[in-house]
This record gives structure tokens, sequence and C-alpha cells, in this order.
């Protein structure tokens, strides 16, 4: 008799993103006449630069001639990718990582989902309070934690670690030992940044503890502030103990293209039960090469060309008109009476909702009232309730439509 | 500390074709003067047609555009593909599929591999023998097997079905219960095919034992005799108990450009361990959509264009070109005295060396005396070894070279 994997029956509800669009979608059938701004999922809305589409379209024709087909590329990525990456966001900034320590995928979602694959199902994971939710529900999947608590809105046998205007939304150390930490900074969804003395203590953890931080850098290339760590390995001591998540998604307009990459480093060690240490880029170069086969060969030549000197000036304007997005709305928002967090280093604008008004409620108040979509900040775990998330992914004179609707409410 | 997946350290060696490459490559170090003919892994050697490329052409144009630009999309994947799917692959030969019943992929190494994580680890896994490595090693990842058995060449706790000349690689039926079944055809390593009645003994034995069978039916595109079915679900009563993969890679040279689809059909059941059933298709939506965000878009329109009168023509003339190869092989092992299988319903031909040589012996024979890359059989497992394959994705020149070559050997 064939059994299905019962973790997969302690997950709630649907994946956040869904719910919302199913509640928009909702509102639009009863309102056709609403003109609805999405300010929900964060997903792009500046096209992919000329440098980009130039590329591809090279990609396209060589795929089309006998002679310059590429078949099935390296399971890790091309070397050309793999090169450039190393050369424009790691050894720009003093960092040392190899091509090889580079693996090139189709998007930091997977990557994040399918890191943990590779650890004991007994390790204890903690993740910040609020949170993307893929950390959790992989880790759900997978079979790392017990039932879910409706009471706590939290799986039992998972460390929260609540982020809060107190802590700048970075977290402190548990209060318990934990081995799998997962951290994203700029953050997703509060906007917050991590310095350099918070990732150091961070990664100091790690090496007295025996564990390994998974360290999303999604949204590295909002940061403004020089003083904020672009990676991880900024900070001595992290290659032993961090993995980086990385993508185009947002970088470069790639959301609907799928290309990212996941640096292990070599010598980066988990252990045997018999307390043997084991490498683990080994284990994860296999786990990619047999459960995936590499990314579009066309995405990977879009993506290189993210590092040619036009590629970097055309993205660098666009993630600057995004940035511009996010300072209009902090501004607006501020001046209404909210507190508000992010949207300096990070393109999320995280703001506390009206006293006693919860998030969905909030949700449901800005749907309904001013046609505006934002993400409900309970939707990222319990520390997020009387929070929501709007996106700087937007036109600009939609922000501005969005907020002055807003300030009419 | 962290402890390391110990499931992951039973895997044996290298995966097979990364072996191939590397031997390969060390000979071509060796012999810069050699002219390989590379008729291991099976990769395509035409280009993408030029509907396709016309197609993904004009995508590449619309993410280029604010208007036309796609982000993020559906991450089952675009109706439009869908939709093409249901009524050009089973529509047509009277299958009953719907298109929320299609998940669209990157990759069917990555469905095929990703499947097996929504059943419970309790589940006896039966593979063929010869099997794609694919199935096997990502049953060990997850913990479904015990240890490698190096006098067996096996993994303790998976069943393995002899597949041999005798039960033309259809497997006979386990003699003890099994769970969950992966089976393959047209069969690559052996590139033999299931009638109905073989696939129907199949699905009585799945409804009769509460098993769920895998089907890849990546290669049914090379089906040629009018007999045989392209799809598990022209059996009756298959709906019930199989979920079928397909892909692009084969069928239309997809194999650097990345998509493929797995059809879950509602209705599909698992049992929970108190005995009550539970439907697969929103648990595999859910995984789906948690790991995964979306195959390119550029990539899903060129999948749709091999759909369109053009479209089918030009991919019908590639698919000729490789049977055509097929058929020169067939023809010129079996003059060679070899015992010759496959090749006539798909673009594998499985030989059996002469008596007394191994696989990777023969392997390395031809490559060092013919200079032609074939598959030793026993990558594929313990029951292929002694035979070998070779794949008629190349060059019609190529296999006439490389035949002329070994009939000198």
């Amino acid at each position: 008799m064939i059994t299905v994997n019962e973790n997969f029956l302690k997950l709630q509800a649907g994946y956040l993103f869904p719910e919302i669009n199913r509640r928009a979608a909702a509102f639009a059938k009863a309102h056709p006449e609403a003109s609805i701004i999405k300010m929900g999922i964060g997903d792009v809305t500046e096209p992919l630069t000329p440098a980009v589409v130039e590329a591809m379209h090279r990609a396209v024709g060589e795929m089309g001639k006998r002679d310059t087909l590429r078949g099935y590329g390296p399971e890790q990525g091309y070397a050309f990718l793999r090169e450039a990456v190393v050369e424009h966001c790691y050894r720009n900034r003093g960092v040392s990582i190899e091509p090889d320590e580079v693996f090139i995928s189709d998007g930091s979602k997977c990557d994040t989902g399918n890191l943990q694959e590779v650890f004991g199902l007994d390790n204890v994971v903690a993740v910040t309070d609020p949170v993307y939710p893929v950390y959790v529900d992989t880790n759900v999947m997978a079979g790392r934690t017990g039932p879910w608590d409706k009471a706590k809105g939290q799986y039992a046998g998972i460390v929260y670690m609540p982020c809060t205007a107190e802590n700048g939304f970075v977290p402190d150390l548990p209060d318990r030992p934990v081995d799998l930490v997962y951290l994203c900074y700029p953050n997703n969804p509060t906007g917050a940044v991590a310095t350099a003395e918070q990732l150091k203590k961070w990664v100091d953890y790690a090496r007295e503890n025996k564990a390994i931080i998974l360290y999303d850098a999604a949204y590295e290339a909002f940061i403004t502030d020089p003083d904020i760590p672009h990676s991880i390995y900024e900070v001595d001591g992290a290659r032993d103990v961090a993995i980086e998540f990385r993508s185009f998604s947002k970088t470069a307009g790639f959301t609907g293209v799928r290309c990212a990459y996941t640096i292990v480093p070599r010598g980066l060690k988990a252990w045997r039960k018999d307390s043997s240490s084991v490498e683990i880029h080994p284990i994860w170069s296999r786990r990619h090469c047999t459960k995936f086969n590499g990314a579009s060969y066309i995405s990977q030549v879009g993506a290189a060309a993210v590092y040619t000197e036009q590629g970097k000036k055309q993205i660098q304007e666009v993630i600057d008109l995004y940035m511009d997005n996010a300072a209009v709305m902090c501004e607006a928002l501020g001046k209404l009476g909210y507190a508000v967090y992010g949207g300096r280093n990070a393109p999320y604008v995280w703001i506390k909702t009206r006293e006693g008004i919860g998030s969905w409620e909030f949700f449901d108040l800005l749907l309904q009232r001013a046609h505006v979509v934002c993400t409900p900040g309970a939707g990222f775990g319990a520390a997020g309730e009387g929070y929501v998330r709007f996106s700087a992914f937007n036109l600009p004179n939609k922000v501005k439509e969005a907020m002055e609707r807003i300030a009419k409410l």
C-alpha cells in the first residue's frame, strides 16, 4: 500500500501568495470597474534591459544552428557565468570564492528549498519571525518539525527568532542550541539589513556551535549604504559555516527568465552521527547533478550580460527606479503616521498597521477601500501580525497613486 | 552540531555520465589527435527547429518591453502550454487529461527525482534493472534504501526487476509487494517498448495492490509502431494509479532549453498510516509551488511552438533523422554479429558485448581503439553488465563513421 508523506499534511492553508492572488481575483471579479494596484508579491515591473535582451537573442540564434547548438550544459552552470559571478560579485569586494564553489540554478526559491536535503532530519532549524515561508514549509515537508500549533501560529520543533523594531529586525542569538539557521539580509519581508558586526556575531555563534547559516542575499543589489555587507563572506570565518544564495530575479528582472546561484564553499563541513566530519560541497554537487539538469543556456547567457559594462549600467538604472519608489513610499506612509521600516537598502517597506488591526484585516481594508494589494505580515509568521509589506517593484506613477489612495482612507 | 543526511554517503561513485565524460576527457587529453565520436550521453545534435527559434525570439522581445514583460508565471505552467499539451498529446489519442493535471517543469530529471518526496519513506520501491540511475539515486538520498551491496551491485531494500532479452526488457510482476514502481517506455537504456497488454498487467497490479506507477514516457515521440501506446493513460484504469512524465528534451531538442511536464491525475490516491486515503494532486501542487518558481517563460513559449502545424512537421523531420541513425546502427551492429535490441521505437540501441567482456571494459576498448564513446550497460544496473548503449542522437555521417570504425576492430 503506497503511503503518503504525512509531513505534507501538516502544512497550513495555501502558500501565502496564492492566497493573496485568490482574494485579489475575487475582489476584481466582484468589482470589475476597480483599478487594482498590486504591491503584494515582489514581482518586477521593469523589462529586461537591452544588454540582456540582445544577449538572449544571440543565444536563441545559437540554439537554432547545428554548429552552435548547446545541449545539456554542466549541471552546475557554464564556466562563463560562474567566473563572471566570482569576478563581479565577490573578488570586487575582496572576497575569495572560486568558480567551482558557484552552483548556477533556476531560482533561489528552489535553492533555499532544496539545500536542506543534504542535512540530517535531526537538526534543529532556526528561522527569523517573520520569515520567507519557503524556508519553513520545506522543512515541514522534510519532517524536521512537529505539528502546527494553531494558538502560537508556529510549527513545533522550529526555533522562531522574533525580529522586532527593538532588535532592528535582526534576531538575537537563540537561547537554546540550533543547527541550521536561515538568515535573509536585506530582509524579506521587513526590508532590514544586517551590519558586519551583527553578521560577525552569527558567524562566531555558528563556528562555536558547529551550526550552518543559510544566508539568503537575494536582495543585496538594493543596498545603498556602503557600510552594509553584500555577502556574508565579507565576515571573517564565514566560509566555514555559511552557504549563500543569490538571484538574478530582482537584480535584473529575471523573475520570468529563471536564473540564480548558490555558493557552497569548499571546506564547509557537517557531522556524521559518529562525530566525524564530512564536506558538504561534494554532497551538494552530487545532489545538484542528480536532481537538476542545469539552468537554460539562454537564461545563463542573459545572466552573464548583466556583468558587462552596459549591463551593469542598465541594471543600476532599474534598481534606482525601484529604490526611488521605496523612498516615495517611506515618505508618504511616514507622513500618515505609520511606523515605517525598510525601504532604504531593500525594495520592501514594512509598516505597522493601526493599533488593533490585524494584517489580513488591513490587507482586506486596503484592497476594498483603496484597491491596493499589499502583503499581510502575518503571512510571514506570528511576529508579522500587525504589519504589512509593500513592494517597491512597481511603476512610479502607480506607487504615487497608491500612496494618494491610502492617504484618503 | 549540524549533521549530514547520511543517506547521501551511501551513494556509489560518480553519477554515470560524469564518469563517462571524465574517461573521455582523459583519453582526449592523452590523444589530442583522436577524433572522438560521442554516442554515450543521449544529447541531441540537431538544432532547435525554425518554429521554436522564431517563437523564442518573440518571447525574448516581449520580455524586453514593459507592456509585454512576464514576471513570475504560474508555478504549474502557463495555460497556453498546459492546454496545448492536453490537446496534442492526450485528446488526440482519446485520452482524457485536464489542463490542471499538467505540471510544467524545467526537466524530467527534476520531476522524476522530486516526485518521490510526496510519498512515505516506508514505501517499497521497485525499479527495472537496468534503470535510469536518477530513480534509484534519489530514493537513496531520501532514505528509502539500505546500504550498497557491492557483491550484488544493488542497494538493500530496493526491488530490482531484471529486464532481459527473455522478457523483452519489460519486467515480470514482482514476487513480493511493492508500492512505488518506476517504469520507462520507450525504455532508457534498452530501447524496448511496452505493449498495451504489458502495461495493462502493471496497471491491474497497481490497482489490486494499492501501488503507484511512475511512468517515464520521455521518449514516446520516437515510437513508430502504431500499436504501441504513447501514454500509460491509454490503458483503462491507469488514471487512478499512474503519474506520467514527458519532456521536450529529446522530442524537440530542448536539452539546453529546459522544459518538461508531469501528469498527476485528480483522483489518484495514496494512504495514511491509519488507512484513510489522500489525493496526491493537491500535495504535488503544493510541493511544486513551494519549491519551484515555474519554467522560463521563453522555454514555455518555445515548447508551445512545437504544437503548431509548422512545429510538428519540423520536429517530425528531426525525429526521422535520429531514427534513421538508429536503423543504420541496428543494421551495422547486427551484421557484426552482436545481439541488437531497441532502435525501432526508441533512439537507443542496446547491444550485448562479446562473451566475457564487461561493459566498462567494452567502453574502454571502443574509446581507445575506435575513439567511440558508448554508455556501459553496467552503469544502469547489475543486469546491464555485459551490454552497452548507443545513442542515435548524432549526425548521420558520424554514425556511419562510428559503425565503420567498430567494424574494423
